[in-house]
């Protein structure tokens, strides 16, 4: 069986698609737009579900779980809301055999099912803040699907808080947007840029979205994550008010946030390459394949107590392994196999090395081979990871510092996007006009507009017109 | 506000809701029969999850998971199994605005779309045996619900393993049963029966059910997990066949297993006294809540700083802790709330117990307080929680046995079943009429067929015919 996959290249879209397909991260399901996420790519979502929850609970945060089925009505109670998502929900008409009074809706977000709830957990300031998020699956009817970045169905956490002020609540909101940038970056060695979205970019119902944005392998943006400040708008909605230390009763101030299994198509898209996935050490299923080699009984006797030793090394240094001893494969099926999954690092052991006392190492993402020592092989494995995950990160910043470019002309800036792309620094004089025009004329939009500002002045790219607002501009996914 | 509750004697159907509501583990949600998990209870569920997961893991299982909506012509190629489930199923006619071509069923169980998928992922014997669990949401619109044991939406996890032989399905389907039976006796402090479930009450779409069966405080029967055999119904239905090691095409055969958030309403049955939930150590969120007592600055000083030693103390063992300093309740409403909400172990610290350089101890399943040396109390905490464990299973298991009968006369268990009732062992001839009989005159139902059966053989309870079988009937929820 071929696990060759089509070039970057050649065909970044196919590349993608194959990529996931063929390492068994996901396949398609029988229900249009609906994927299967196989235990691969499911074991990065563990993994990925753990260092964010951590992270969560570190900030104060519990976990908690709403219902997936939500009344048609309540969908409907914020004006905004309701307009962003109405094209996109599925809805239940049907249940035990009788049409239901009322449709519901399976959730595409959870706002509305959980303030109809915190309207009768809130009474006092005592009350807050109140601190949940949830680990839950949701459906949107997205029209053009893809594996992980688009899905009918897909899982992601989403964090809904409670405040007595709109200074806690706008805290909060910038607080998660950097856990976010954190795990980012030092899990998934995925640099991102962050800051707040324009109007026509936010979420449907929020005062304020900010977002951490990451370009992948095609120079298109990503965004990853969003960190929404809700202002009072869902306590309205849902009438959640609250008794102030004055005793003043007060509508709430929210905040919500989220990421999803779509940092799975990121982290393909950062860094994996034409044989494959390469995944951080931090994320992997587990850190080293080890491969022996062999070819008589007595060979396999000797290699296999050799790989006790190289065993007992690693676990004492807490490095997570497999041994891949089918017999039915050569070896270079299983290089290739595990250069496809993306596993960091991989050890190679055949009877010579057993009589030098050796192994051969060989870093997913480099090819040269190093042979190490059977001492301090789990020491140096550690060793080695570390310094796969740091150059993993620092390799994907160069690579988005060098497509990154400040643009002051609209000529420069469609030619940028004509050839190339890239991540484009530029001004906007702040109207939504000139943001639509740029997007209909060169399919690039503004991915954020950061909190570090110049101190100078310049002109918009589009009307010329003097601006102070610096941003980011992507094509994107 | 008061917490009291109904006592269990009083009422029992009261005391369990009240106790599940005031406790604050749920909530009713705004869709009928649906509820909201709130942080107490998710964090149970949480440490079920992972003691489970790492059983799993420990088996060689992998995550996966499979999309929630399945096409509803999925549902009936199983002729058994959409028998079973077709009166239950949530149904998306619409989507996107639009009428769907075929609607979409949520899923109330996995195997069809599983085994859909495992048709494109199963060619030869080396792909088996395939060992998936997945952790997920289900609906099954459920006439009566009640928190926790039968809601429409609940959160749970289903094995789906494929096999190469009958033989190794079989092996597979007791593994997972007797996994289950450890994990409730081990981490929930629960004993159970297991056992073979009759035709009348086994899975729709099984050739065998087993079950894991657990007395509740009203003497009822909760089956608290199951596990099919499913030969290869499912194989046979979305046809799965592989290559076997002599060439030949032949159908897989299937298991089956599921736990769900109904072992939470176990665990209150189980433990649950009139002051509210009893938490065994391993599934409490936190195993020691501090209360601290103060009334001037001076005396909140010094204890503080005492409560930094016990904070180390604990830590050091490993034992998990909370620190109530709220100053807006009193101590004695403190004690009542955490005695509610089922936490194993309390410390209180006093002024008086700093300057005697100790602390009190009350163990949430006894009411003794005991007076303990701040020296060691880490070490001690331990101690006493390994012991409440302990007790906790003992006394569950005492108070099954004190209500277990062994009845040869049907008109003992007529009576049996008229006043307190509990699990009565009798002799069953096997038919089905029988079966149905008993439970329309008595409401109870044979729970399990016990693996190991007594060597002598009875009289059936209810036609008097010599039989051999011999098993446990009960009441039930």
């Amino acid at each position: 069986m071929s696990k060759g996959i089509t070039g970057k290249e050649t065909d970044y879209s196919a590349w993608y698609n194959e990529l996931i397909l063929k390492s068994e991260l996901a396949d398609y399901a029988p229900v249009k737009g609906c994927m299967v996420i196989r235990p691969h790519g499911y074991a990065i979502w563990e993994k990925m579900r753990d260092g964010l929850d951590k992270m969560f609970k570190d900030t104060g945060h519990e976990n908690a779980y709403f219902p997936m089925l939500i009344p048609e009505s309540f969908i409907k109670k914020e004006a905004e809301h309701v307009k962003g998502f109405s094209p996109e929900l599925a809805v239940v008409t049907h249940a035990g055999g009788k049409e239901l009074e009322e449709p519901l809706v399976l959730r595409p977000t959870s706002e509305t099912i959980i303030w109809s709830m915190y309207k009768n957990w809130i009474h006092s300031h005592r009350d807050l803040p109140l601190l949940i998020n949830q680990w839950a699956n949701v459906i949107r009817w997205e029209m053009r699907t893809r594996l992980f970045l688009r899905t009918t169905e897909f899982l992601w956490q989403e964090g809904h808080t409670a405040h007595a002020t709109a200074e806690e609540a706008e805290e909060e909101t910038l607080r998660m947007l950097n856990v976010y940038k954190t795990f980012a970056e030092e899990q998934m060695a995925m640099p991102v840029l962050i800051g707040k979205k324009t109007e026509a970019q936010k979420f449907a119902g929020a005062v304020a979205t900010y977002a951490i944005e990451a370009m992948m392998g095609d120079k298109k943006a990503l965004q990853s994550g969003t960190s929404h400040f809700l202002g009072q708008n869902f306590a309205k909605a849902f009438d959640v008010k609250f008794q102030n230390e004055e005793n003043k009763e007060e509508y709430v101030y929210a905040t919500s946030w989220g990421v999803s299994t779509r940092l799975i198509g990121a982290l393909v898209m950062t860094h994996g390459d034409d044989k494959g996935l390469v995944l951080p050490p931090r994320l992997s299923p587990f850190e080293v394949i080890i491969i022996p080699i062999w070819k008589t009984d007595e060979e396999e006797t000797k290699v296999r107590s050799f790989l006790e030793k190289i065993e007992n090394s690693l676990k004492s240094a807490d490095v997570t392994f497999k041994i891949d001893d089918r017999t039915y494969v050569t070896p270079g099926w299983k290089f290739n196999e595990w250069e496809l999954k993306g596993i960091p690092l991989r050890i190679e052991v055949g009877p010579r090395d057993v009589k030098e006392n050796q192994l051969v190492m060989v870093r997913r993402d480099q090819s040269e081979k190093a042979v190490k020592h059977l001492e301090g092989v789990g020491k140096e494995s550690r060793t080695v990871l570390d310094a796969i995950q740091k150059d993993m990160f620092e390799k994907a910043k160069t690579f988005r510092e060098d497509n990154t470019k400040k643009i002051n002309s609209y000529d420069d800036f469609k030619e940028f996007y004509e050839s190339d792309g890239g991540f484009a620094e530029s001004y906007w004089c702040g109207s939504p006009v000139c943001e639509q025009e740029v997007q209909d004329e060169t399919k690039a939009t503004i991915r954020v507009i950061p909190f570090e500002q110049p101190e100078e002045r310049g002109s918009c790219i589009k009307c010329g017109k003097e601006s102070e607002t610096f941003v980011v501009f992507a094509k994107s996914y």
